[in-house]
């Protein structure tokens, strides 16, 4: 007998802006979409690695949402772009970190994941894989939203000004933004997605947390999926992302409980933002964050669609 | 009161071949080097941090282990190296993946982890801040030995030859090698690094388990440090290096129950190799494998020192 599927997806954790109070229509249209591009897939008996594929291609073509089309601009004014995909039926992952050029990564690393015995691959040589395997590329152009340019902008002019903490925490709350997607399919296998445009003036070269098994995204059929978003230097050293299916493994908690102690407890410390998606092998959502807001949307297994943007929306 | 120090390092997991056999002495020595590299500071007060590096750096040097000069040759004939380092004190990481022309990509990950706000950085971006911060840098060619050539060779007439699967489980066998190191100072900091050239033929861009924080190292004071060496895809998938603190904190093992039921029992059936080396906050010593041979060394708390390469001397 078919199980009831799941899926909820996010658009970054962070701060408010001016910028997303004027486009919060939009911001809930894109998520709404992202959403429904997930559920398309596994209502018609699909898996979830194809659907969580499908909801972060929507949230990578869509130019509000930092990845893909919309990514940040670093330091070197280029688009470098990471992202991660894994099978919790198998194991099976694929994941790029700081490619150029490809429209929509999340494919480029499922497509790694399916057709090589590679799991991770980097800069030109993914660009490289892309070309042979005839993923759509675009010209850097098609990535550089007027939105992305004036942050990169500004950020060049703020660090130009002052290189103290309070500028560097006023940037950072500007500038959280990853997408990923989180659902389980009909045979109850689990998979997540994460993608990411990077952070804006960043150093060439840097490697996304996204793009980090483990880090960004986990899946394990026996325990959950997660996809985390938030500051890469506290994702990376907490493992956050496989951290929560190792607290449901090893001290047994609920899926919920597990969530709530890697964010709320384990880091709650910790001066960056940090926000999870996930659900379990029962096909229970739960989604946990520290900022002012996580752009989300999820169906729940008895059908209830939500979309949220602040954190007074929280609950289910 | 200062505190008993320990360091164990590896060299490599995997199967035996006619070179190592050929070279066994120059091999023990050259992780007898490696070792005394790391006691020598841990013995004048250094800091863990600075033993692990200097034990890798000790192994980079040396072309006969997987790792700086002496890196596996790629599919485009290029040499890229990876490598990663943590401190348990206080968290900090730092990681560089397909970096070119590093004569140490620990010491370059290092300096990522001490002088600036990113933790990972990759490909042009990585060699560029190298450049910038007068970290040595060496032509191609210093990277590149006559045996690397030759398994590079090898393989490409073996691919040539052959794709089935036994063909490249005999590939496989030759090419584990990656190198690393686990210290417990005197103030009881735990440190962990690791440092590898990558697979023979590889596609370019590949990007090594070892460069990942939480595959290839992980360390924390309260917990333990780990270094982890073997199949990347296998490694990747099961967060290895950060799975045996987890093991620890979650289910309450020992340092030698966590490694042994990380890589005995829950991963027992991968069909590929793994490795680990590991020292708790006591500075209790622990490793565990599954190939032929570990290239390693250590010295335990009480001032024993061994040099180990076959499985039959696994024991302390």
């Amino acid at each position: 007998m078919a199980r009831k599927t799941a899926i909820i997806i996010h658009g970054g954790v962070g701060g408010d802006s001016q910028f997303i109070q004027e486009n919060l229509e939009k911001y809930e249209q894109g998520l709404r979409d992202a959403l429904h591009a997930g559920t398309r897939i596994l209502d018609s008996g699909g898996r979830s690695v194809d659907a969580v594929e499908a909801a972060v291609n929507s949230l990578e073509d869509n130019s509000l949402f930092n990845a893909g089309r919309g990514s940040a601009i670093n330091g070197k004014a280029q688009v470098e772009m990471c992202a991660s995909i894994m099978d919790g039926k198998n194991y099976n992952s694929g994941a790029v970190a700081i490619v150029k050029n490809v429209k929509n990564p999340i494919s480029l690393a499922k497509a790694i994941m399916l057709n090589t015995d590679y799991i991770y691959i980097g800069g030109a040589g993914a660009l490289d894989y892309a070309q042979k395997i005839n993923i759509s590329l675009e010209p850097d152009s098609y990535f550089i939203t007027e939105h992305q340019y004036d942050k990169y902008a500004k950020q060049r002019e703020d660090e130009f000004k002052s290189t103290n903490a309070t500028a560097r925490e006023e940037i950072s709350k500007r500038l959280a933004g990853t997408v990923g997607a989180v659902a389980i399919d009909a045979e109850g296998n689990i998979a997540a997605a994460t993608s990411t445009g990077g952070t804006p003036n960043a150093k060439e070269g840097r490697i996304g947390d996204s793009s980090m098994i483990g880090v960004g995204s986990f899946a394990d059929n026996r325990l959950c999926g997660v996809s985390t978003t938030g500051d890469g230097e506290y994702l990376i050293r907490g493992v956050i992302a496989y951290d929560i299916a190792a607290v449901m493994d090893y001290k047994g908690l609920s899926l919920e409980e597990a969530c709530d102690f890697v964010v709320k407890q384990k880091h709650g410390k910790v001066k960056g933002y940090m926000g999870v998606i996930a659900i379990d092998k029962d096909a229970n959502i739960a989604q946990c964050f520290n900022g002012e807001r996580m752009h989300r949307a999820w169906r729940t297994k008895d059908g209830e669609e939500k979309v949220m943007i602040y954190k007074d929306q929280a609950g289910l």
